[in-house]
């Protein structure tokens, strides 16, 4: 296996899809991980599944920073204990109460600060549009975009943030996952729970959903089962 | 006057160009500021700028935020203690040693998440392309491109980022600043020092060379003045 030259940086939340996204960098570029921890329910657990796939996937190079803003703003489940996660039955209709406002542009600034004093060239992300919880900046032209500032703002426009996953199905990714590798047995996806994933929250159940549509059983420990995964 | 009924962020850092942004938002919207420190040198001076300016401007919604990226993540002048502040000579040639890498989508995508929760429809950034340090996050472009990655990727894509100030000269934004009763005396710009300005950096030789075109006297105490002003 050859890797290329050229750095990569990879946003490494801790679950699922940005565990197969780090497997793919850590293959194909000498890679580095950033995690941002943003005062989200499942903070401790997240950040405990950062280092242990880093661990896994031979990535020495890590930055792990906290996001104080998205906290102080609020306005999602996720980070307001005054809204509640809402369970599977909403999903795929409207932009669930988990939405945070305007995340990933935070997550994507510091991913590019880094490549650039890094001297990476690409900034991987495991955003995934379909069968995802709509979430307006998980989709392709949401990329597009971000590219053009990514172009235009830094200093020499070098840098390419790359969606690999992005047209994937969740049961694509973990096919891909289990060919590469990934470490799906450390990874972490649940919105509710740090100790055992809750089952009945919208990533919980896309995640079991996808993990039995690729026909293979999800090595993490639940709590319970959605009835209808 | 009458105000829009549109609510407005303004990213106000303590420097004169924020302040005369922030002196219009003011004017025209019922505006709400957001400073983010950074572990810049001057940090504690410009977090106290912020306090007065929203004071003397009337502006009671206020967001301080500290941003552990940053200087986590180096790579400039203004963050990193090991790489000194450049004087005046280098101005307008390359991007110089104070460019903190990708910053502004940093303050940006905290002014959007703000934006968003509070249901505001406007960002206002004091960028200034001309006259200023050759930056490439200071540029219309770069910040058309920012807008249309706002309108993606937020909920309802109703936010617009304005920079008002971009094309004008630096002593065009004093006479503007005049104008609106703007505060100049409770700015603080200079890269370098806390207690007076250094009269020697960048940022303190293009304000004074500002003023100095503008016909007026900067109302802040200097250390030392600059030979070439």
């Amino acid at each position: 296996m050859v890797k290329d030259s050229q750095r990569a940086v990879v946003l490494l939340s801790g679950g699922m899809d940005s565990c197969v996204c780090a497997a793919l960098a850590a293959r194909d570029h000498q890679a580095a991980a950033v995690h941002v921890s943003y005062g989200q329910r499942t903070e401790e657990r997240e950040r405990r599944a950062f280092f242990a796939i880093c661990d896994r996937l031979g990535i020495r190079d890590r930055l792990l920073v906290r996001n104080e803003a998205l906290s102080a703003i609020g306005g999602s489940a996720l980070t307001d204990r005054d809204i509640g996660i809402p369970e599977s039955r909403s999903l795929g209709r409207d932009i669930p109460a988990t939405y945070v406002p305007f995340r990933n542009a935070h997550f994507l600034s510091v991913a590019v600060s880094w490549a650039e004093v890094l001297g990476a060239t690409q900034v991987y992300i495991g955003a995934v549009e379909q069968d995802s919880s709509g979430y307006p900046d998980c989709r392709p032209e949401y990329y597009r975009a971000f590219n053009e500032v990514v172009r235009l703002g830094t200093k020499d426009g070098g840098i390419e943030i790359r969606t690999p996953l992005i047209r994937m199905r969740k049961s694509e990714i973990v096919r891909l996952g289990l060919e590469l590798g990934a470490p799906f047995d450390l990874t972490w996806s649940c919105y509710g729970r740090e100790d055992s994933a809750c089952g009945v929250c919208d990533s919980c159940v896309l995640r079991l959903r996808a993990f039995r549509d690729a026909g293979s059983a999800d090595p993490i420990p639940y709590a319970a089962l959605a009835e209808k995964v």
